[in-house]
């Protein structure tokens, strides 16, 4: 059992953001994401993009916007389940919560924190018949750990960024790599286009377009794909890979956070905003893009204002008799859980003579 | 007569990212600030100190927080008020208003943002009976522009960072530096103490401690000031000089617009934080540490989305009839008044073969 004083849904900029805000509090928070790697849609879906109206950044990329989170947050250790989706919440007789992932990891915390954005991110499956038997024996719907393709040989479907981007990161790694793309067309980064272009005349990436994969077949686990060019039965091939990757896109669902009892108003959680962004249920939060109240807006900017208030709640439901008394960061300095501290070059008070 | 969509009071962190905002709603932005440069306390108290909770910036300082907001607001074309104090406000007819500061410059908007943080910043002023008789005759609280004493004789007061850091920029400008102060130990940045020393030491500075200014004498305009030192009548120094600059600090005073009609609590401007942050008074909203409502921080991020929320009805208010779609600066991009367009390189569609 996982125990923390603020269990946050969603490591996206606005979970990220809270460990901050809760640590200045000395409250330390856990994080569970459904994705493998934090930032929320920042790094899943616009990593390379610039931003231009996070205050005091005239532009930044989405990517870096999530690595100066982190190191902004490392001092206070924030604890990962990763690639584990929030699934259930039992509310204890004392008020604690317990949720449990759909893998079973099991969290409790005094306080629940939703920054759960546009839901968890869920891949679009391929509508082959039999896939769901071969996941995780051979078909992954996102890259967790590329070492798992070294000197395998994998098949990536898809015509965006990600099924791109991995075709060349996994040309290196695996010992073949066949691309197929439904169109002849793909749509991503200049660069990347033209980098699989140079890797399939050196031969590196096997491109197979218009084509879609058909059938996936084994046994314990995934041997061959069947992929069919054209739309034409005569053209169709079967190739053995110990991989099929495809790489359609993630789209998000609330999901089974939907089911929990909290109030729901067009697919996001209804808080209180007039205080502190509390739900219907005395101790779950739900701050950033998974909220809603009048006026909401779903910007980066707003979540950091939601996460701030919330702590404060927070920290008067953790603990009730205590008084906290804010200190400006430039005034009070950062101490971290690490044993780091950073603060303000101190004045001198001295004699000239 | 100044004419603009939204009139913001105080250009502080929060009414110039309300600028920003603003820009990407089209509406013009004119700032009114007592100061006589932007970025409200970040400039004026702690320009050279480490902020550690802007969301993103592990660590930045506030006069470069300042750099970065004017940076980011430059494309829409701020205009400025500067040095000058919104004094007295009127309600036209048609719902509009017009701000008059107390130097007389008279300023029409549709909607009024005051965004005065802590007050208007106003001087210290020294206990000296007929000082404000000399009031820009010689004696000026605030250094608008260092020009004006190139080669003058100048007397500085005071015993913390703008006293020493002044001294020490004018003993290059002026012909002749005296400070003074009324203790013999200084207060600020060790290298702001011991540079004062350097310069007093080679005779750049003439140093004068412990003493206060006791009188200040002229006719048309300041000619002499009379320094007391260790508090004796014997030790009495008579000094000719074109200008006293009294550095005691400015501490703000919420001052004329506490008299405006909108309700007050604690020195602070109650809104409607449920909805947009607007006052008791339609069209007037109130941003940042001006503010006060339920949970309320007075923190620069929450400054930043007060900002946000208030420009989207500000633009309900000023086009009733228009509704906007929100895009992200991501998507659509950042077009400036001044022409420029910055945007996401867009991706390609292009075919691999
Ligand atoms: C293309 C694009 C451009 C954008 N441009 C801008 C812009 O210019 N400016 C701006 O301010 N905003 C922009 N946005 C929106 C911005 O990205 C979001 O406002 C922001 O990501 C919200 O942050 P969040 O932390 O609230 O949620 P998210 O970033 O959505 O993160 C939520 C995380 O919670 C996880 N999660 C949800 N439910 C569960 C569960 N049950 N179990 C486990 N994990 C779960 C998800 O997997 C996800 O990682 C853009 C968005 C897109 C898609
Ligand atoms: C030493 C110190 C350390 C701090 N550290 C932090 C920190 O670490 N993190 C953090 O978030 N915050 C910190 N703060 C607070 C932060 O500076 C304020 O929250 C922020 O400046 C508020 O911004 P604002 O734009 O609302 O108001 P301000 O910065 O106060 O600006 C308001 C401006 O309005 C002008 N004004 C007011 N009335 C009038 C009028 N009638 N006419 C003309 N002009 C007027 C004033 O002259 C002023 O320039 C600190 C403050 C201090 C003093």
């Amino acid at each position: 059992m996982i125990k923390t004083d603020i269990l946050i849904i969603g490591a996206g900029p606005t979970g990220l953001f809270t460990v901050f805000e809760a640590g200045l509090l000395k409250l330390k928070c856990h994080l569970i994401d459904a994705l493998p790697q934090p930032g929320g849609q920042c790094s899943e879906i616009y990593p390379k993009k610039p931003i231009y109206d996070i205050p005091a950044f005239p532009e930044v990329l989405a990517g870096d916007l999530v690595n100066n989170l982190m190191e902004q947050i490392k001092a206070f250790e924030p604890g990962f389940t990763l690639g584990e989706r929030a699934q259930t919440i039992d509310k204890l007789d004392d008020g604690t919560f317990i949720v449990t992932t759909n893998k079973g990891t099991k969290h409790h915390a005094p306080v629940v924190a939703i920054a759960g954005g546009l839901g968890s991110f869920e891949p679009r499956k391929p509508p082959i018949a039999n896939i769901a038997n071969f996941e995780d024996k051979g078909v992954e719907y996102i890259i967790r750990d590329p070492e798992l393709y070294r000197d395998k040989k994998v098949v990536i479907a898809g015509g965006g960024d990600s099924a791109l981007d991995w075709s060349i990161f996994l040309a290196d790694v695996a010992s073949e790599v066949t691309l197929v793309h439904r169109r002849n067309e793909f749509r991503g980064a200049l660069d990347s286009v033209d980098r699989v272009k140079e890797l399939k005349d050196i031969g590196k990436i096997n491109l197979i377009t218009p084509a879609e994969i058909d059938q996936v077949n084994g046994n314990e686990k995934l041997e061959s794909v069947l992929i069919r060019k054209n739309n034409e039965a005569s053209e169709e091939i079967l190739l053995e890979v110990d991989h099929f990757i495809p790489l359609f896109g993630l789209s998000p669902k609330l999901g089974p956070i939907a089911d929990w009892g909290l109030e729901i108003e067009k697919n996001a959680i209804k808080v209180n905003n007039s205080l502190d962004y509390q739900t219907n249920i005395p101790g779950i939060y739900a701050i950033g893009d998974v909220n809603t109240y009048p006026g909401k807006l779903k910007l980066i900017l707003c979540g950091f204002h939601e996460a701030t208030l919330m702590c404060q709640s927070a920290y008067q439901r953790i603990f009730p008799d205590k008084k906290y008394v804010m200190k400006y960061t430039t005034v009070g300095g950062v101490t971290g859980f690490d044993g780091t501290k950073k603060e303000a070059p101190k004045a001198v008070v001295k004699a000239i003579n």
